[in-house]
């Protein structure tokens, strides 16, 4: 049976004997049974506690139906962004004495209904989901005919009903780009994640209407869509430097590739904000101990989690209509900026 | 039942009438019993593939013990040390079609107990640990009792037969010290962690047996041991900096730690190194993209993880003696050390 617990672990009989009850009413008491006193309920409790007894949970959900634990299914482990969500969600349950359990998808749209297969199977009471690709046909055809409940991240699936999380990522992105045509930037360049989910779709789509708003054109080349990772942060800023008429200013659009953009401004030795004015996502240490400190679009991760967890919880216990919590995002203002004065050309040294 | 998937989703029948065998034969190849060809396994997979089915793998691993899930536990999600190490386990498990589940003990020893017999309950093959604090009774007495296989990470916990992957935090902090006093460092002070987890116990020993070879005294006041957090990296660094006679040179003792002493030398306009040379943990963006960028004692930490799932994979399927893996640490030198020539007394300017 692989029991995974010690071999001289107790038993049912040890808890009996210890508690001066029946068998049959410590089982009534482990699975929720009736004829059970509050008083009976206390002293086997308290029984089972003394000898370390674990009840079998695993017979017992199947039977109850509940686990008290929620799933948490990431992209990325190892990006700061989810597991930043992952601490909200996490803290947000705790209260309910509900645990959270994590898998990554390892940004694979196979390997993502995989994983939420695995937790299903283990039975979670609900899941929230930061997919990696919204326009998986089998993942939204999965997830459009599960009964359990799911909050999505930052993330629309045709046909499936969710509560979501959404980032207002159109706010930031307009102040950032006003911010900069007000300094007399004219040549805005923006790096950002691919349209398969909503970060990547709502932040070119604020860049291409802030810059129609204010009748401005975008010169050809300077948006560039890729994966959200330091790879592709680096390899379209080293792009966009090497154009004969270069952005005067940059908006990286993610975490990631952030970090990426920094690195190659750090190794060519390109001057913040003297040559090249930079505006980052998120509120990270790089964005903070950069020299300069870098302005950023900045929204409150952790409390991305806890709302998710929050909606989640509202939902087990009561049900009712979909939901769509907001977060916002702010313009932080610091020492990559500044206004610019020099023409359009080669980088000025 | 609270059955976790779709209304409409096709039973045991509908897998036999698609393969045009009967249910006793599906629910043989569903549970590996006897009597099935590996045709007729091959062909009730195709079905179950064709059609969705979802087995009720609860109950099917209540028979067969096996969950081909592995669970990985650390004291705070939030930190990128465990989100690599986590990355670097579930990497690993793959190719074994093994799922990682993690969870999070809040830094909490009451909650870390909590939640590896929660992961338990829910049936998990083996356990790897990234414990909050090693010296909890309940926690040794639960985990000596244990049948289920465990790896601890960089953790000794007393009387608990286990795998172990261990950090050679000596090597390190050995070469740190030793390359600073060469460069006539006399007054190096460490920020660190308590002795409740084993990377606070062994980076302290070193510090004091690399003075102690050495043959030099550690000025009172200059270690200064707390939680492995932003705050206290901060709070010790300004105390240090404070210090009538403070130190030229500093080691800071992990990687939330660092972040905090970095934010203290940006915010009070230490010069590094012109007034105090900088070694920490660990190699991140932020001692990378820091200026000038921070020497640090580096090791590979996806490798922990990677390991860590190996020796798991190999007892899941094996057994034999406890293993000990060791991870190696360097010194990688950057921009913030530098020879110290002035004497020792308040901060030049």
């Amino acid at each position: 049976m692989g029991r995974t617990r010690a071999a001289s672990a107790p038993g049912l009989k040890d808890v009996a004997a210890h508690a001066g009850v029946s068998v049959a009413t410590v089982s009534r008491v482990i699975n929720g049974g009736p004829y059970v006193t509050e008083r009976v309920r206390a002293l086997v409790a308290a029984s089972m506690d003394a000898l370390g007894y674990e009840p079998h949970a695993l017979a017992r959900s199947l039977r109850t139906g509940e686990t008290r634990s929620v799933g948490y299914v990431v992209s990325d482990i190892a990006n700061a962004l989810f597991s930043t969500i992952a601490r909200g969600i996490d803290d947000a349950l705790q209260p309910q004495s509900y645990t959270m359990v994590l898998a990554n998808s390892r940004s694979d749209p196979a390997h993502e209904l995989d994983v939420i297969r695995h937790l299903l199977r283990r039975r979670v009471d609900g899941l929230v989901l930061s997919l990696a690709d919204e326009t998986s046909p089998a993942l939204r055809d999965f997830l459009a005919g599960l009964r359990t409940p799911l909050v999505l991240l930052d993330r629309e699936v045709e046909g499936v009903l969710a509560d979501q999380v959404l980032v207002d990522h159109a706010a930031g992105v307009a102040a950032a780009v006003a911010h900069l045509r007000d300094l007399g930037h004219t040549r805005v360049g923006l790096i950002t994640g691919e349209a398969s989910t909503r970060p990547g779709r709502e932040i070119r789509r604020a860049f291409e209407d802030a810059h129609a708003a204010a009748g401005a054109p975008i010169p050809g080349g300077f948006v560039r869509v890729g994966a959200l990772s330091e790879a592709f942060g680096a390899q379209a800023a080293a792009a966009l430097l090497q154009m004969p008429e270069p952005p005067t200013a940059l908006i990286a659009g993610g975490a990631q590739i952030t970090v990426g953009v920094l690195r190659v401004l750090r190794r060519q030795g390109v001057r913040v904000p003297e040559e090249l004015s930079l505006v980052a996502y998120d509120d990270t240490d790089a964005t903070e101990l950069f020299s300069p400190s870098v302005s950023v679009i900045a929204r409150d991760i952790y409390a991305i989690g806890q709302t998710a967890a929050a909606l989640l919880l509202d939902r087990l216990g009561s049900g009712g209509a979909q939901r769509v919590a907001r977060i916002p995002t702010a313009l932080i203002l610091r020492g990559s900026i500044a206004a610019w004065g020099g023409s359009p050309g080669p980088l000025l040294t």
